[in-house]
């Protein structure tokens, strides 16, 4: 790989700015794919010269016009590709699609470019990767294990290097699973977020578009570009990409108590995931055990209730005159759904429906929860010996996902003792992707380990978040009590404010130290500008609803208005009434509240000693 | 009815509170029953000596701690009143109930006496109230019309003036269209509020318990009492009762367009639809007419698609075993479920989601809908010709209700040309029941009939709502153009704010008109107690998350604080920073903004004269 840069988004774009060109990192996709030498991956490759020309219609390098200019990825070969050949990994099936699929027009519309459609388990059945009627994808790391599915090809061609990114499906775990066998990124959206316009259908009620990346902040960008309500599908929800950088300091971690976790003998993956948890515990986080068995009860309504019919509903006139085209086991579960009744649906229904209600309190007394993301690597023979026991037993920890309207991000952790790659999934309700991910990038970079099967490592930490995104977050400039660390915080962790940065006031505020506060808090009054100091404020973001509830609970004399800040924007903070500073000490030279606090405790402690 | 009170529980306890017994009330119960002479009404009727039992355990007259006490009512015979025989209308289904339904237990904790269990539609499926193998309920109002179903037997039992109020249930319609048939209050409230443990499914997914009334105040009391999170019920939803009482000035009433109203051949009907709206628009509404094509698909699918299923699977055990047991139609519409597929069931989900995405562009587009409860009055002849036709015209407008997660109140509006009832049903998104009761209790007011069939007039309006719920809503102080009829009012209403009261501030307070504002504006700023003067102010209410956006919307200087009123509360509320006042003129001896404005374009005219 010597001579190119990393195909994660950051070095490529660095590449460019500094002159370097998409034909350079064309040729280099094409000589990776010839290097990996993988006739599983892809089932059709984009022409060469269609790339190029695609190139020069970009127009000059602009990643501020175009997130994603130049960027190679792949699509997993159950969403339509405008001109190429949707097969879902069943020839009979094919037809050559005449619309991009949403997801993939606004990628293009980005700057990204289609490499190829790949491979996948059969219509998106399966967890494993193994069952295509065409090569199979060999897993990155280690060829003897299964790749995981069913968007096999996305995850490889990801970790591989070939691509920046992928675009896979994930109705049980598929945009988990392959991330997590093959050391990469796996990004779950929440249900909706995503258009599944121009997508072959598993279950229409779960389905997502999910995203493979090298990096967190790579899944990151792709879901910013993506994420957008889309009229064309039913399912679609306004589900904005908010939430995505700075992380409150300690987040509450939900993770299967010790008795309910499942790695099926694989001690190795067990003390991989306690590194984990080890590692959160050590970036700061509280790691709660939560009881695990109703998730795993949610988990197997999904191949035993109902939603198998939801597959069968996908492609039934199909289905019911070509049976022999389908893969033998993919013809077994489909066939299954046949004899279910509408009465068996609801009932379905149902059991879900109970098993929310009491899932929903463990949901709502976390942040977010952290699983492993596979319970173990099966090796091929495994496969072979018990395709559907080990297929399901990699569900594990995915298979309920959707079920219960969460979103999931995959992540490596490292490499397990054996050198195979270890993964966590952190999983949060839906909405909250932002809040996943900037943990999952969290511990990637904790973690440090290279990228997918490449020498690539993770480039360093961008010092703040890239962009604070137009999401209906609302900042809040706190000055007293409430900043980090201090007594009152924990009212805007409790409603679940984001820390956003560090600011400074112009310089047309006053601060006093009021009278007779408990706990002591300050009171901030606009002057004439000049006339007043600059003061170190924090700003945090939160949801309306949030916001209002903070508001509404705000104590005379203190309220909520209008503060410029230093860099001549402006937020909505705390003030005082005038009529509040009866009796407060003017403490605008300290230049801050912890800095007032600060020598104010010295003092107490210089005459106390 | 001479020497008793009207069973309006204000006229039953205004009768208690000055010394009246509920053995009076009871026996007038008993007499009443004896005088309607119809045993279609109850198919279970309590014990006189057990009811005047329940009484002395009631302990003396407070409607305070049991705003229901001493109040008789009646229950449709498919939800469980403990030691009664549950029958739904089908005696070889019937059962003896161990336990109160969770609604049932609610009530009798409030003070409400159960007078007995009513006859229905088979399960709770039809809306005309004939499919029963028991004496069909007489129409109240006119005996060869159709009481309308499938809680006939509870809307009969309150419009004859045989108890105050009723439980029903609704799915398709059954709490509405028999309100509407027999000049009664009807409200279905939210999918959720009310639990349905403890009631016999038709459609779990959509099932709601409903409740017929004599005033809408009555309905809401009721719903009040009842509307809890209840962890028995999977889909128990926790909607809180709020929003009751004053009503913005001008609602956006959506109603059918013209081409889209369905009377089939009833001009009488449609006449008096078209006098409910213009009685709205007198009342200071905007009616707007909105395309109704896709509320009917919505509809159809209640019967044409896969929700029969549910019913079927309600009940499956015993309608396989029992086929025999059940009424003709009801027979034939449950056994048409049994060869519906799994996938056909998720087509129907399917259908369903697309329809909702476009409807719910009209739902958002006004504040209320209002409809006809029914199309048309149909005799009872009218039904033994068309048994099918004529029950699926009735729910014209109810049948979409529950598949779009919507609560609705049905309301007389008085009387046909006929002298038959008329009666609209207003509609409003899940969780603004209180909205849609406010709005009704307007209308029934204005329409000035008299309640159900008996000579009972309405009571008098209280001069305030009866209560403001602790509803999680937060009070908001203004002071200027937010006023209402003033220009920035919009903004409230905008979000859905609820007008609360008139109101004054403590005298500690300076009013300034600013300089520079467009639209002009006040500012208000604390002084010393006494330093200051009254000012006139409106307090309306928001949601925490319309509070939030409200706050983060208001420029520099104004912002928000603690307001103390005269009466000794305190509520948040605008403020100006002292740095705003800058020539600004002090206008608090006007005592308020309307005033200033008012005497300042009095005296604008009069320069201009």
């Amino acid at each position: 790989m010597t001579g190119a840069p990393a195909f994660d988004i950051a070095s490529l774009h660095a590449f460019y700015a500094l002159g370097g060109t998409p034909d350079t990192i064309i040729g280099r996709v094409f000589a990776r794919l010839a290097e990996v030498n993988d006739p599983g991956i892809f089932l059709h490759i984009s022409d060469r010269e269609a790339l190029l020309a695609e190139v020069e219609a970009l127009g000059p390098f602009d990643a501020e016009a175009k997130p994603l200019w130049g960027i190679p990825f792949a699509v997993k070969d159950n969403i339509d590709v405008a001109g190429m050949p949707t097969t879902a990994a069943c020839p009979d099936y094919s037809y050559v699609a005449a619309v991009d699929a949403t997801v993939v027009r606004l990628l293009k519309q980005a700057g990204a470019l289609v490499i190829g459609k790949t491979n996948l388990d059969q219509f998106a059945t399966g967890l494993v990767g193994v069952r295509s009627p065409y090569p199979i994808p060999r897993n990155a790391i280690d060829a003897n294990l299964v790749p995981g599915g069913s968007s096999s090809g996305s995850a490889v061609a990801t970790a591989q290097g070939i691509v920046s990114f992928a675009l896979g499906t994930d109705t049980a775990g598929s945009g988990r699973i392959p991330a997590g066998l093959n050391n990469i990124v796996g990004l779950k959206p929440s249900v909706g977020a995503l258009s599944t316009a121009g997508v072959i259908p598993a279950c229409r009620t779960l389905d997502c578009v999910s995203i493979f990346a090298l990096t967190v902040d790579d899944a990151w960008r792709v879901f910013d570009t993506t994420a957008r309500y889309d009229a064309a599908d039913a399912y679609s929800k306004d589900i904005p990409a908010s939430g995505y950088g700075s992380l409150p300091p300690v987040l509450s971690i939900g993770v299967p108590a010790k008795a309910d976790r499942r790695f099926f003998g694989d001690a190795t993956m067990e003390a991989s995931y306690e590194n984990a948890l080890a590692m959160l515990t050590m970036l700061g986080h509280r790691v709660v055990e939560v009881p695990f068995g109703d998730f795993y009860k949610v988990a197997n309504l999904l191949y035993e209730g109902a939603w198998v019919a939801e597959r069968y509903a996908a492609v039934k006139p199909f289905f019911d005159a070509n049976e022999a085209s389908f893969h033998p086991v993919t013809r077994k579960i489909y066939g299954g759904a046949k004899a279910l009744s509408a009465a068996d649906a609801f009932n379905g229904l149902y059991a879900l429906q109970a098993l929310k209600q009491t899932v929903q309190l463990l949901i709502d007394a976390v942040d977010v929860f952290c699983v492993p993301t596979a319970p173990s690597h099966y090796t091929l023979a495994d496969l072979a010996a018990e395709p559907i026991r080990e297929n399901s037993r990699l569900g594990t920890y995915t298979n309920f996902v959707n079920l219960l309207d969460m979103c999931g991000i995959a992540v490596p952790t490292g490499k397990r003792a054996d050198g195979l790659p270890a993964s966590v999934t952190l999983l949060a309700p839906s909405g909250r992707d932002g809040l996943a991910a900037s943990l999952a990038r969290e511990i990637h970079q904790a973690a440090g380990v290279s990228l997918g099967a490449t020498s690539w490592s993770l480039p360093p930490a961008f010092p703040k978040p890239a962009r604070i995104d137009e999401d209906g977050m609302i900042d809040l400039v706190v000055v007293g009590a409430h900043l980090s660390g201090m007594q009152l915080n924990v009212q805007l962790r409790d409603l679940y404010a984001v820390f956003s940065r560090q600011a400074q006031t112009s310089d047309a505020y006053r601060l006093y130290a009021l009278a007779g506060q408990v706990p002591a808090k300050p009171g901030m009054i606009r002057v004439e500008a000049g006339r007043g100091g600059r003061i170190d404020v924090e700003v945090w973001r939160l949801t309306p609803a949030a916001f209002g509830q903070f508001v509404a609970a705000i104590p005379s004399p203190l309220g909520i208005g209008s503060i410029s800040l230093s860099d001549g924007t402006v937020a909505k903070g705390f003030l005082v009434e005038p009529a509040g500073i009866t009796g407060a000490t003017d403490i605008t030279s300290y230049g801050g509240w912890r800095n007032y606090v600060a020598a104010d405790t010295d003092r107490r402690a210089r005459s106390a000693g």
